[in-house]
């Protein structure tokens, strides 16, 4: 047969199985492959060795967990058609793919457009490429496909986007803190009036998960030499775009130096395919090279990140004061006998927020055995509104090692 | 050399090693080997079939973690003898050596000793046969012992019995919300001021620690089939020492029909001994046989026991109200045609309690990077006051299956 | 609904889920129940003390890969009915079900029948009291089913017997080495003309099962302390059987001193109801009773069993010669100061053999990509005939510890 | 203090231990650091997504086991000098730093030298940097160190680095068949006449690992996939030399266009630092850049690696005939339109080489309890001569896909 089944070997799952010949040539397509060269966790391994794992491998685990979702769903008596089934599996597949090289950091500098727009833009030319057959995977997508839960297995709490992803992140960084019970949450899934629920029995679990979501963001996601080298790439690509002129030396400096909107892309569908040729490679290629770029910032940026020679950061509970960050020019002025407006490249401040649960964005529900819906604040024991609520703010300010020991 | 250095292979951590002849021959000790028919945890394999594990897997799990505790406080330059060493060691290995058969529930009824007492005649009953080699041992673990760091490696909220056993619970319930960073755990402990503290690196691991514990507690240790298991089994004993004289006819039964004091076993060393041929296969053997018992409400229990035709059980907020346990009666009554002086054996109340750190018990005292010491509920963003103390009280009545169908 | 579906934790495949009414009631049933109490590795936990697993979990966990073979072979387009799924089903989950306590050593004396068929007997009387819906899964069992394949996925070199007890077995005892890539198996399994085959792609995890298998036989399953301590349960037995008059004192001597044959259990009904009360708690209680037996034998032999006195044993390449047998049991005679018949019950010789793979047993067939069928011999480029032939032979001798040292 | 003990998360081990400031000053050094940038499996992940891990990892991970191999030695009465300790340790940590990018396929393209010599040439250039602490190390190293064991730690049949890889390999690709019984193996090491044994009871632990080696070799090392792109890559970098004249654009032009020899590096020390910039990015970029380059052949040869329409493959075990390549490259010539020399980028031939054990590399030796040494092959019974000395040969050709389906 033409049959394009394919069973694809992952250390978190054991198994990744690809069922369909459209998700096949999906993740043949070099949309996708691209993916493969992108990180999942950007400069994370300079603190987790292990976290080189690729956005590519996040978006088959989060297929594959959808696969047993919808196994779990069509067991509970959910109607799921195979026209859908297919494009919630699409949806989740591509649901990744607007990101760019360490997109945390990148995103708003190599185009006036966030990823979710770009995730947006592939899809959509995607569909041209394969005929209309990603029109109900798009309208799962962007949530105008007339049922809900489908978009909500997509993106919501409890979406199989951060089912993978913390799982994942948790494997490949060795924090345990981070390991989430995925498959019995999945077992614990349920459909009522059209919203994704969990099972009564499922609510321990969700415990454990929006608390190990938050130690992870703490762990991992925000780790403090995470920051520092974020900030720095930050101020690398600033340090840039002021000293090129718009260029297409290669396609990173095309869009570094050009500042392109979302119509740009629309107008020329070509920007499109270049912006998909840049990868984690060319970041760190293009960085290296710029350690003996002429500009003194430029090449101190550069090298501080590429030899690991990273600022230090000191993380609070209290806003930085303005007298802290004068006081830390002042003396970087002194030390390195430069100018004011140069420290700015090397000091700076920033905040860093993370609630529990966030009441604004959707609620997780679940079904008590009488067949009632309670939000999880008010279902669980252990975790209540208190809790859930509390947000957690700290403020940071980074500055060159050297500081610290004078 | 006659070095019986030895590893055994143990699932949960890998290997254990004992490097000591001491440690050897106690693990090969009767006392102690009959704590491998002694399943830690009692009827839960009734929900869980994977949790057979015995108590001395458990004790031989938590002295591979002493092992691994000594090493790391030792390469922080923490002082420790090789005698105390060995005694913190030997501690560890017998803390649990108490505990009967279903100890959890037989523990008031075979003696009118508790677990802990148990211990304690056990180890210096061993130090007799051992020639006063457990002597430091038995300081340590009765808090006599000058330096009382040790103690809390032995007992207290970070010791490595909690450690292990939510673990090894852990591990062979299946349950992955229990799942601990134990190893990191240990890597951030440390002693200040003759204190276990844990450095500041480890508040991470101490949050999910606390909750893990605290989910586990829920749906391990509080499962509502154990709890029903649990109180049938009491009721089995409790009928059976109403029916018998006391007896010798075995050594389950002498203890069941006797009730000796901490003096008897004092006074005649010999009670011990006896005590030591206890294991769950009396039990289970014990009420087996009295499926056929003359009397009718032994026969019953013992039956719903072993066939597991358990009974029902309502777990809530409320304390459960004497008239509801007054018309569970009246209708077993007429249901069963019995007295109402026998419902009593098959409907029952109970409390079951939890917060998620107990702050009468023994602190978590977290060493910040500039020395200072905090309880983790100031240390953690996470935790606060209000999260850790709250108490989880439920109430629960459990009643003959039969009632909730008619 | 009335649908038992149920979900199982367990901790080698993390979820069990038991999806049928008949299965759900089969796993409640006493005679199941039972194996609950019958550990699946015997007297393996005095060397691996995470060994406890009981056989009612092996029983589930067959069943749990049967449903995934099931999956995989429909998704390759196997046609496999409601009702032939359901009967292998049943059929895995009681293939087992005639095991006894420590049923190696025990099988052929408590009656004149092997375990296989106490499980045919089992199974038989179950499908009287189920009205005959187990009638498929007894065909599939004993071959009688037309379509052979589900007959090999039950009792076959591949069968989720198999597949299940190495995974199992490995994950309690804690022997890495013996793991097996369970799933990945399963993924390879195919049916061609009638036969369970395995696609060419998974020939190198065959290889790895073969020599997996190969591995715990001898590191678990043939481990010398386990075959002592078979061989002193299995004097025990014998010993008992020569003291004792047919009694009923206990279910367990009523087998051992009767001699049932199989007609005897089918002309009375009752007795396998008097087999299905016997479980590991049985043996471990009479043999711990027997410690103060009158006889001096019974009585040595069995304190040596649960106090783990445990004999000596030497295994080698070269049979045992008789001379070696007379001149231990002369010097036991001196020593102990006993008579040479005595000596029988302390010393004795055994034969363990093992190999890789047994040609008279069903073969290993691997379907190539060009449809045609080898022998996995044939296939494999690492394991020919002269390795897979290869039958490994070993003789052993024990005697008491006491002739080691003198 | 300033003592740098730092603890590193690994999710292979869990933890890595750095406890030596040499050792911590070493992996924080520009030529490790950019080992983070080079993959260990190369173009693997193009079969296993997660492959990704970094040769940085691998070299932590080796160091790791190095830890625990001393302390097992130590353990067993081996004596150990600190100065020895931190020597071999070292040396694991650096025995792979000459790996450059890809360097499985790269290696005699970017200089006329192989890894090894590289590596020496890092390793004494730290020595200089590091005022000769490295000393010990490198004599250890090149095996001119006394104590000839310490050499087997690092580099032998059982050194620390292999042990490493393929628990690494295995855990990251997900090819469970790799698993190896590593901690087990340490365990089982000791030293006799200064020679790296293993003792008796690590037998069948080296027969899993031995077999385990194997599978990895043809399942992963030698994956036909993988196989393909190296030879696509190789074809690209020939191309390119051929069409580039010596040229400094980049570094990675620099070293393909000139042909340095051992000589050059030591006359030239900014040689090998202007190497130590390249890595696995500089490698990426390049080959996409020259999917837009002039010449027809780099073009197409380096869209197919990018884009992943990689070549077909047939792997037999009878040399590829030159009539079938003849026939080959003449349909390929029709097909594309193409001068034959041209068909020669395309289609190519190969020769993959495996036995299970090389006897004309060192032993692995096993210590009988009597103290007698034997040869793995002779102590095993399961591994015998005939098993361990097969050679398995494979002849592969690869061809542009297109002419598969003409």
């Amino acid at each position: 047969m033409t049959n394009k089944r394919k069973i694809i070997n992952d250390p978190v799952y054991g198994f990744l199985t690809i069922d369909d010949d459209l998700l096949y040539d999906l993740i043949s397509h070099p949309y996708l492959l691209r993916e493969s060269q992108i990180k999942q966790l950007g400069f994370t391994y300079m603190v987790y060795p292990g976290a080189m794992h690729s956005r590519f491998s996040h978006m088959l685990g989060a297929l594959n967990l959808m696969n047993r979702a919808i196994d779990v769903l069509r067991s509970k008596g959910v109607t799921i058609s195979d026209e859908e089934s297919l494009g919630v599996k699409v949806a989740i597949l591509l649901h990744d793919i607007g990101h760019g090289p360490f997109s945390h950091t990148s995103e708003h500098m190599l185009a006036d457009i966030d990823h979710e727009t770009f995730t947006l833009l592939f899809m959509q030319r995607l569909n041209e490429q394969f005929n209309g057959r990603l029109s109900t995977a798009i309208s799962i997508f962007d949530d105008t496909y007339p049922r809900h839960f489908l978009h909500q297995l997509v993106s919501s709490q409890l979406d199989m986007d951060r089912l993978d992803y913390l799982a994942r992140d948790s494997f490949f960084t060795g924090v345990s803190e981070g390991i989430v019970g995925t498959e019995r949450i999945i077992n614990m899934l349920n459909v009522t009036d059209d919203m994704l629920v969990v099972d009564e029995k499922g609510v321990y679990s969700i415990e454990k998960f929006i608390i190990s979501r938050r130690l992870m963001y703490w762990q991992v996601y925000m780790h403090k030499t995470v920051i520092v080298a974020d900030n720095i790439f930050y101020n690398i690509m600033r340090r840039a775009r002021e000293l090129y002129k718009p260029t297409d030396e290669t396609s990173l400096l095309h869009f570094l130096t050009h500042r392109h909107s979302e119509a740009d892309f629309r107008t020329d569908p070509s920007l499109l395919d270049l912006f998909a040729t840049i990868d984690d490679n060319d970041v760190i290629t293009t960085v290296k090279k710029w350690i003996h770029h002429d500009d003194k910032i430029l090449r101190n940026l550069s090298s501080m990140l590429i030899n690991r020679h990273l600022s230090a950061i000191k993380v609070g509970n209290q806003p930085v004061t303005s007298d802290l960050v004068d006081s830390l020019r002042e003396r970087l002025c002194q030390l390195f006998d430069i100018d004011r407006t140069e420290t700015e490249y090397y000091i700076g401040t920033g905040i860093l927020r993370n609630n529990a649960y966030n009441f604004n964005d959707q609620e997780i529900r679940v079904r008590l055995k009488d067949g009632s819906i309670l939000d999880i604040s008010e279902a669980s024991d252990q975790l209540d509104h208190r809790f859930l609520e509390k947000q957690v703010t700290k403020y940071y300010v980074y500055y060159p090692k050297e500081l610290r020991q004078s």
